[in-house]
């Protein structure tokens, strides 16, 4: 870790960090999310249970954390509290927050990655000023231009999702971009969701070769080039309806096109279980049938259950950030701690460095000692 | 017309065109659907039994039309054969069929457009060969700088649907064709969908205004300003999960981006579809619920059937061209020909013509004798 790093701002300890050889510890900002701290904490206890080597920092306000935390024995003598009596809200605006942030939560949980105390940040709170004060507080990886939101798709492949990325760090992507984002989503799908040889695949307005912008046939051309050596499968371009395909693990876009896609699917699943309620709900036959279909249909929900694939993945950074749902409940936080721990587990942050930094940009041959140290990651 | 447009390629007639004051005459491709020619006169007859007024004139190989035809009394003295012999494939390159088609009845459906004897043709082809050959036998209405295509989207609106567009005519569009965009949509909306004053909005990757790119915030400022002498309401940016709501009837956005949302859309219905028929399939009871939930499955399906939304309708050209979907039913067909009916029918073609030519770029007033032209357009 480099000096500044370890310069970070003064934070109230209330007990030294729980840290063992066999733990795996992981910041928590309790803070910021639409329910407040009470999911977290239930979300918290809820990972604890299953997982017998994860340890908690806890960011906030430290009386209010007390009293949640006194209920949970699952958690006990495995939490850390770090007092932080600001909280963003929902509303702050991002450069708001990365200037004047410094007593919040979110700023607290960022720094203990800072300083090492943690390999992976968790927060429930507004996604903007998460990734602002991740960028200053973190710091782009060497070598990687644009960090990236990664989040997990409903699919049909094996693993039962999808990774895609960028789903909203930024708005553009330029060729360079494009085959760093697949580089970093191949990385998470290797660490997070155990695929070997992810299949990655670009999105675009067509599966033909002359199909699209300028930028994303660059872009086509060069991961063609970089694929092997870099422990992936190239399948070429892919549409918005391959997104939940099995032919792909990875889709790499832009982060405008890949919000507006989230969004989309997003609002396309709850306008047709609208639908469906409302169908159910016509007659008393299908009322019935209603009853009798709950099973069916509950079946159904859990398998595209939005808090299952809850954690978008900040990917890029001196650290790695899991931003959960606002509005996630304890099984949702559970979720995204879950995730949080493996990624922690593998030691992520550093594989995906060691992948970004044996890239050069262009297709150029990578140096030997680079590509050995990029093994596994 | 211009002198132009007259001097179109020879054409077999076989017999004149149908065409009276109250009647209204539609141009159909009867070719280059997956299932050929046998679905395209089906959805004609059936068209044709809901809408008196109707008349066709049916481009494809003679013989196989007249044989397909002598089965439907219902077209008796309202269709009118234009033999043509090439066939546009799905896998056709539209630059090659731009070059070489002549002799297709693709070809020929936009000709009888473009020589004025129908306001609009119908096809089931190749969508790019499809926009390739109405751009070159068409051309850009005056003023327009991109075309687009607009397509139908099962939404909470009181119409049932929003308009989308682009959704796959060019991959860019600036903040000038934006506003374009916004006025085509807008004129759709009120000539396709009878909605007086339609609420407009510009997707983004969020709502606030200092949100997207640069065009988008170009695209704002304009849109707020024009908004009220062109008989929309604007509502400002909206987001992917907002294309279904019933905030907005128009969304514009530039036709990559409308085409990976589209697409993305269609593969989370398709997702969400097969694992319902799976959970339904999971035990003996689903099944019997399954059994008798299909009344309620059935009236959710109609809902957002896509034949019911068939097809995209390419605006900004001399002349309006209806995509049906290639593998469209008879109900499917039917559906596109009764969108194109009332297209025809409203003089939509020039009254879309008059409200893109009274927008004078960049926000400028617009000439008062354009504008009264633009009336109710």
């Amino acid at each position: 870790m480099t000096d500044l790093a370890r310069n970070g701002q003064a934070v109230t300890e209330t007990s030294p960090p729980v840290r063992t050889a066999q733990n795996t510890v992981l910041s928590v900002d309790a803070m910021g999310g639409d329910g407040g701290p009470a999911p977290v904490v239930a979300g918290m206890a809820m990972a604890a249970k299953n997982i017998p080597d994860i340890r908690f920092i806890l960011h906030g306000p430290e009386a209010e954390l007390k009293q949640l935390l006194a209920k949970r024995h699952d958690l006990d003598g495995r939490v850390t509290i770090r007092d932080a009596a600001g909280v963003v809200k929902m509303d702050d605006k991002p450069g708001h927050v990365m200037r004047n942030g410094q007593d919040t939560s979110m700023w607290s949980a960022i720094d203990a990655v800072r300083n090492g105390e943690a390999k992976v940040a968790v927060s429930c709170g507004n996604t903007g000023a998460l990734m602002g004060v991740s960028m200053v507080r973190l710091r782009k990886a060497a070598g990687v231009n644009r960090p990236a939101i990664a989040c997990l798709w409903p699919s049909r492949s094996k693993s039962g999702f999808n990774v895609m990325l960028d789903v909203g760090a930024d708005i553009k992507a330029d060729a360079d971009d494009l085959v760093q984002f697949a580089l970093m989503g191949g990385s998470y799908a290797r660490n997070g969701l155990g695929i070997e040889t992810p299949r990655i695949g670009l999105l675009n307005n067509g599966t033909e070769e002359h199909k699209g912008r300028v930028e994303m046939r660059e872009a086509h051309e060069m991961l063609e080039t970089v694929a092997g050596e870099n422990q992936f499968h190239f399948v070429g371009f892919v549409e918005g309806g391959d997104i939940p395909s099995d032919k792909v693990d990875v889709i790499v876009t832009d982060g405008f096109t890949g919000n507006v896609a989230l969004k989309t699917a997003e609002g396309t699943a709850k306008l047709i279980s609208e639908l469906l309620r409302g169908a159910f709900k016509h007659t008393v036959l299908s009322r019935v049938a209603a009853l009798l279909a709950m099973p069916s249909l509950r079946r159904l929900s859990q398998r595209i259950d939005p808090r299952r694939v809850n954690g978008g993945v900040f990917l890029g950074l001196n650290g790695t950030v899991v931003k959960s749902h606002g509005s996630a409940d304890a099984t949702g936080v559970a979720a995204a701690l879950k995730l949080a721990f493996t990624l922690a587990r593998s030691g992520f942050t550093e594989r995906l460095a060691a992948r970004v930094a044996s890239f050069s940009p262009r297709g150029s041959a990578q140096t030997d000692g680079a590509g050995e140290a990029a093994q596994d990651a």
